[in-house]
């Protein structure tokens, strides 16, 4: 009994209850057994393409019901799913396709002519729409899992501006669906509402513990606030994940309160003012503030609501399979409200990156996000790491832009921060230094970025200086800046 | 990040949710913080004590607050608990603690007599009462657990006869509160009620549960059915694990119906007749109807009360982690509801017997047990492991008894079955034959029983034959005995 080889999760769960609904898109609604059915035809039409268990199989895609689909249909032949930010500009899409060494790209009509010019830099790529079907081949069947295999990747830039596919194995996500169950509970009426990206770690943990636990995922494929509120009314939302301006904006149009089947809004993807939250509490809007990232399969620490009062700001305690800790710049551990890095440990943590090697020595993930553990445990993230700028719950790595930015002729320097937003947290804005005589204007710069990079990612200013502040190793000094 | 490796379950949720309340038992009721500092300082009373994590301590005890306090202080140290039933003789105890090679014996007064005979067998055995506390030593604590380390041991006999000592690790206890929070969910507000015994699978996983999910465990040493109703009301209880002869006094009790609170009573430990499923249904006690042994570590396969209108007499399907198939004397799966052996597979499964090797090769688990799979994919169980008696929720194996008879001098042959009870399910009833011109009674027969085996063990009647009906290869024809 290898205790890490379990049944494939969607064939399971639809021998288990296969008349319960999975999913509801739209007007659409599957059953746990039509879920399955449709994906292990979708996984014969793959087989057909030429898709084995050992191919990458990049997604530029949006969220709906046929994008579930074929990434069910990939754990059914056992092929690995590169899941792209569908906002991100072809040079960022090819560099990551590269990376990943992906032969074969499943999309739909809306990315035409991204893929087109993907084409034009990947004559070899194979490329699908995710409805067609030319032809079927009867698929192999991955009727058992290992957890040590690699199930997704999913890329983050990290400090060095250079983004890095996490490799999320399946029991990755498996562990990630425990600790959350013990933390969140589970009733046999709960149904997820995911209005956030399939593309993110936020949206596809979902779909994996819808399957887990045998509950309704109702899909949303873009987030609007009166449509979100009619669903949590008319599908009985129990469970629902938001970023920040999600909340912001249901929390502003609930008149009086949610739905009494509404029992957990699940906040991640970066910071909350307390003002919202008090807000929250207010309207009895049941949120449970989290921390995590891709490298932890989402959330790996989360405030229950029976500390919302007495620890408002914290992201609460590591979920029960994981650890965390505080380190000082020696690598040790700090004592109780000492800040520091931190730390995170758990087989939900990623073990590392795509062709890159590990991502710890040690196990423990250093994240290089700040912050410090009470005497009681709760864990308050006091900075993002390294300079992370989160905008609307993306991430935005200033390395990134400062790299697209010095690559612009005329441009010798530049340094990015963010900046307080009400609307989406944080947004980018720039510093630059031109050379002497040269005529660059915030525009000509703008447009160059908008070509280079997701448009979350370009800055909504530039400022020209005459240097930028760094410290004696060269460093930017980001908080001058942002002062 | 080692997907095996966890905090120490206990310290765990110690710090997670260190008030919610952990254990009822009696007038007593300790949080999670306080049931940790006991089991603490019980594990630095038995490192005084030479304690080691090496150590294999035996628990000869009765279900109650120290028991468990005992219990998790073991798991501190990381020794290992060998749960001995509390109802064996002192030559049964011997031959598993000799067997469990155990140094180490927490005990309590009650069974002083018992303990004086076992020690007469084995002087240099370290008998300690479970609440003495001589001198104290800082324990070595193991704050992180790895999922493959033994956690306890508990015994079961098989076809032979001879006992073997089932290993079951920390991840075969974490695998069944995985597969089992799957099924049942998780409330906030559950508590789970243990009436069966804690050094039997069926309580000890109760206690494994209350941790790993944070609920509250009350705790009952023995079976009371007014006190039991008086708890599920006063203590709000959610969940209760029940045999058979269980539920028949708490249905016979249960005047219109169980409390709103109430949503689960868990049945396992052997067959229920249709009858009384039937009268829970009408007074509406909804039943899991669940098969598993000491080798699963607790349930394996559970019935939904969803199914328990249709699918009536069925154990339901394996919990998700699991794998359950049918197979033919051959080896070969079979079709849907042709009958054949058992055989189970999951990481809740144990792995082997204590220095007895694997407990198969091929990490299916043949059961022995016999069964069939409907085609949805129900099992029914139909006749338990070789002429397996359940009596009360207890396994009596008849190879075990009949050696006992056949030592008896004068006894020639002898064979054991069950027969239909209604209060026990079963009882054990002998028939021998006997040497020419030898007086030998029932009762004395039955007196020489009473000093080799546990007294459930003890058959009820004695038939005297001529001979024994056996098959050509010596096997008894156990029917042709029921007849």
């Amino acid at each position: 009994m290898n205790p890490n080889i379990l049944p494939n999760f969607l064939k399971n769960r639809a021998m288990l209850t296969p008349n319960r609904v999975a999913i509801v898109f739209k007007d659409k609604r599957l059953t746990f057994k039509e879920l399955y059915e449709e994906a292990y035809y979708r996984a014969g039409v793959l087989t057909a393409s030429g898709v084995t268990d050992k191919a990458y199989v990049g997604f530029l895609v949006k969220s709906d019901l046929y994008t579930v689909i074929s990434l069910l249909a990939l754990q059914i032949i056992g092929a690995k799913a590169v899941l792209l930010n569908n906002r991100l500009t072809v040079d960022e899409l090819v560099y990551q396709l590269n990376d990943a060494r992906v032969g074969f790209l499943v999309t739909e009509p809306v990315f035409d002519l991204v893929c087109k010019q993907i084409r034009g830099q990947m004559p070899a790529l194979n490329i699908m729409g995710k409805q067609d079907a030319t032809s079927y081949t009867e698929p192999i069947e991955k009727k058992i899992i290992h957890l040590a295999d690699t199930c997704t990747i999913m890329y983050t830039s990290g400090t060095t501006g250079f983004p890095k596919g996490v490799i999320q194995t399946y029991g990755n996500h498996w562990w990630s669906t425990m600790g959350s169950v013990l933390n969140l509970g589970l009733h046999e009426k709960d149904a997820w509402l995911c209005a956030v990206p399939l593309f993110h770690i936020s949206g596809y943990s979902i779909l994996i513990r819808s399957i887990v636990y045998g509950i309704k995922l109702v899909l949303h494929d873009h987030f609007e606030v009166d449509k979100i509120l009619r669903a949590i009314e008319k599908e009985k939302i129990s469970i629902m994940s938001v970023v920040t301006t999600m909340l912001h904006k249901i929390e502003s149009a609930v008149e009086k309160s949610l739905p009494s089947t509404f029992r957990c809004m699940l906040l991640g993807g970066g910071p909350a003012s307390l003002d919202l939250l008090n807000r929250c509490m207010d309207k009895g809007i049941p949120v449970y503030y989290s921390y995590g990232m891709t490298e932890t399969s989402s959330q790996i620490v989360t405030l229950a609501p029976e500390y919302s009062t007495t620890k408002i700001g914290s992201c609460g305690k590591a979920l029960f399979p994981a650890q965390i800790k505080i380190i000082d710049d020696k690598g040790n551990e700090t004592s109780a409200n000492i800040p520091g890095e931190i730390a995170v440990y758990g087989p939900n943590v990623s073990q590392g990156y795509l062709n890159k090697g590990k991502s710890s020595m040690d196990g423990w993930f250093h994240t290089g996000d700040i912050g410090y553990i009470d005497s009681e445990g709760f864990l308050f993230v006091l900075d993002r790491r390294t300079d992370l700028i989160i905008s609307g719950g993306e991430n935005i790595y200033p390395a990134e832009v400062e790299g697209v930015l010095t690559a612009i002729n005329g441009i010798i320097d530049a340094g990015v921060v963010g900046e307080k937003n009400e609307e989406w947290g944080e947004v980018p804005v720039a510093f630059v230094v031109k050379e002497h005589n040269v005529l660059l204007t915030e525009e000509t710069i703008l447009n160059i970025c908008k070509q280079k990079l997701a448009r979350y990612k370009v800055p909504k200013k530039v400022y020209f200086l005459s240097e930028i502040p760094r410290n004696a190793s060269k460093k930017i000094l980001r908080r001058k800046l942002r002062n």
